[in-house]
């Protein structure tokens, strides 16, 4: 078998075998197959396209190019969840404690944010001292004991995976179907997972901005996980304005905080309880979604997950006073509210601008590794469909320059689009696929 | 500028600028655009094309990112022609004698042969001291002086071009027309080439096996020469059966002598007769093909063509007595005459099958580098159309290994195809494009 020939079947729009996939990911992976032929693959990839069974493949082939993580000792089914990334998206951070408080064992690896959509880990950095480096033994042992693990990427999983996002990165071949939906659901398959809710967002603040291709991603990795002998389901869900309210790691944490407390924004708790729900079901604890929702709800109302949040903090490293008292968080040094500069219904809050205007004011990445402010950020105080009053609060900024604090009030204030009648507000979810 | 832009660009489907295009193969050049950047370029250029501008400027940027030939100073119109490879192909052996008899001063860097198709440098190596490796100066010196020229390379040439050609044999991007018609075109235009003939061959024994495949490609090349200031003609010639009667270096040369002293194969002579008068109008020494035939024809009669290969041959270094009595040419140790299997007439005489048997039988390289016999090969002794009896010679194999001339034997037997009817002889040409 020649890599040039398996680069040509592609470019001819030919359906790879399974053999012809495992050679190429395999070589890719060890290095006897170069980067430039695996570049030149990947775009043939993206503008052929591939059928179910080699985007199955794929994912099998970059999930077994590594270590690989076996939880079947450990818990019953292994549930995981996974969002493609949105704006003020701090649901983990709620759902994996309320899976807990539900009897669930759940241990999770989460990444960071990378351009305008949040990470997990970086949002858990806001407590000081909480671990996000568990080896491979430290979790195995804390998801017996404790239950709940929360952490980033423990040893190497999935490294095909890694080395081809890095090249796919440079080499115009991201925006590919078969190449995203293999790459997400490698790394949940090397970690284990055998029930797995997928959080698809559509919108202006998502990766995906049309529900067409955000359904499509959505049933490709759906079918994926029933051919690799797991089981997922995916939910639509709305991503043109941000999440809940706060946007920034610690703003978010206090968020979730609340939400954990029985209060929080009414379409994050939902969200929140929607996935949970879902999760729940996977994990054959209920067998129908309004049981699981109201199971769920219990655990916000009577502080047991909150008190499982505490746990993980504690078990991870995490000074608990900040789980008690989220006033204690890091604080930005300049806090400025933005009045409404007219009257009238909220018709856009442009998640992604906000995002982005989030990342200029420090709260995110432009590349990897840069440094990151956790007290900067956002809290929009209103929801696409809101009505408004001039001079009302409309959002406040968390800043730490006043050049930056200028630019975000100039950015945020144009994302807000008004019109002069009424406003649907925006749906929580645009349905689901299993 | 960046490098992922102009890939994502051209993967979408859109035409590049001049300065995008600049830019990348500068930047491939130089190194500050990767291999695996311009892999996944080729391969979006291959599959979604190039318009005639972005193809001009993708060929003139290859031709200007190294040395440059400029032969203002030295020839009136610098003369050119190049041939897409085919087998029994040395027609150049005998145009530029031709061409230099009628007064024009040629000078023509040729290649070597890969895979099935046989290259001038190689032919010109069966004699004896000839050398290929001419400096930049001694090139100069020699077309002035003598005003004939046939060398390897000189100098560095379209580097972009020889580097972009690696990648793509490794990459699968190859076929592509837009990178083959640059390819080609980079390196006349770098030599200096002003006025070109493209003998562009189609069918079995050719690169391109279909007519249209042929014709888009002279289309695309003449297309380019004109945008780039050059002009050029293209002839469709026949490549299903071999040209001329030799295929093998030595065998070739003898038959180039043999049609340079005014005999040689009928249809390899109105081969030569056909390029070298298009050059001839193109040079501007005649102005009407039939005045132009006749004049390359008298040339051949008179022997003043033979004597300039002869004069040329000593230039280089090359043992003259080898012009003069060619059966000193390299000889195999083993000749065999293989007879007709059988009375008919001849329907097919695979040119592919001859050539790649003749790289078996070592006078072509399976890679470049590979070492070759100079003296085997094939004379076939029929052209499609034949009526031939069985037992009547039907081709003569030199060899230099008992197992390698068998095996010859029966490839070459069968890429003789009959029919019981009478077959109509192949055409010459299929057209000219200009």
């Amino acid at each position: 078998m020649r890599a040039v020939d398996i680069i040509i079947k592609k470019r001819d729009g030919q359906e790879l075998s399974r053999e012809e996939i495992r050679f190429f990911i395999a070589g890719f992976t060890d290095g006897s197959i170069t980067d430039y032929q695996a570049a030149a693959w990947a775009m043939a990839v993206l503008l052929n396209g591939m059928s179910a069974a080699e985007t199955t493949e794929l994912t099998l082939a970059m999930a077994e190019s590594g270590e690989t993580l076996d939880l079947s000792g450990v818990v019953d089914l292994a549930l995981d969840k996974h969002s493609t990334g949105g704006v003020g998206d701090k649901t983990t951070l709620v759902v994996e404690p309320v899976l807990a408080a539900c009897g669930c064992r759940v241990g999770k690896m989460s990444g960071r944010g990378l351009g305008f959509s949040g990470g997990t880990l970086d949002k858990l950095e806001s407590i000081p001292g909480y671990r996000n480096d568990l080896s491979r033994e430290e979790f195995l042992k804390q998801l017996k004991d404790v239950g709940l693990v929360l952490t980033g990427q423990t040893g190497d999983l999935a490294p095909a995976d890694g080395k081809l996002y890095a090249l796919r990165d440079v080499t115009g071949t991201v925006d590919s179907l078969p190449l995203i939906a293999s790459s997400i659901m490698s790394k949940k398959i090397a970690a284990g997972a055998q029930r797995i809710v997928l959080d698809v967002k559509v919108g202006l603040g998502a990766f995906m901005t049309s529900l067409e291709a955000a359904r499509a991603l959505a049933e490709t990795m759906v079918a994926i996980a029933g051919r690799a002998g797991r089981k997922a389901v995916a939910l639509l869900s709305d991503m043109n304005q941000p999440l809940g309210y706060a946007v920034g790691n610690a703003l978010e944490v206090k968020e979730a905080l609340d939400t954990l407390r029985g209060g929080g924004p009414a379409d994050f708790r939902e969200h929140c309880l929607e996935v949970a729900a879902h999760l729940l079901i996977l994990a054959e604890v209920e067998s129908d979604l309004p049981a699981a929702r109201q199971r769920a709800a219990t655990t916000l109302e009577d502080g047991s997950a909150l008190e499982r949040f505490r746990v993980l903090v504690q078990a991870q490293g995490g000074d608990v006073s900040y789980v008690d008292d989220p006033d204690k968080l890091p604080k930005a040094p300049l806090i400025e509210e933005v009045p409404a500069p007219q009257s009238g219904y909220l018709s856009t809050i442009h998640a992604r601008e906000i995002g982005e205007s989030a990342v200029e004011l420090g709260a995110g990445r432009a590349k990897k590794g840069d440094p990151i402010d956790h007290s900067v950020g956002f809290v929009v105080h209103h929801k696409v469909g809101d009505q408004v009053e001039q001079g009302q609060p409309l959002f406040t900024v968390h800043a730490n320059d006043p050049a930056k604090l200028q630019a975000a009030v100039a950015r945020v204030l144009a994302a807000h689009h008004w019109s002069d009648r009424p406003v649907e507000p925006l749906p929580l979810f645009y349905g689901t696929v299993e």
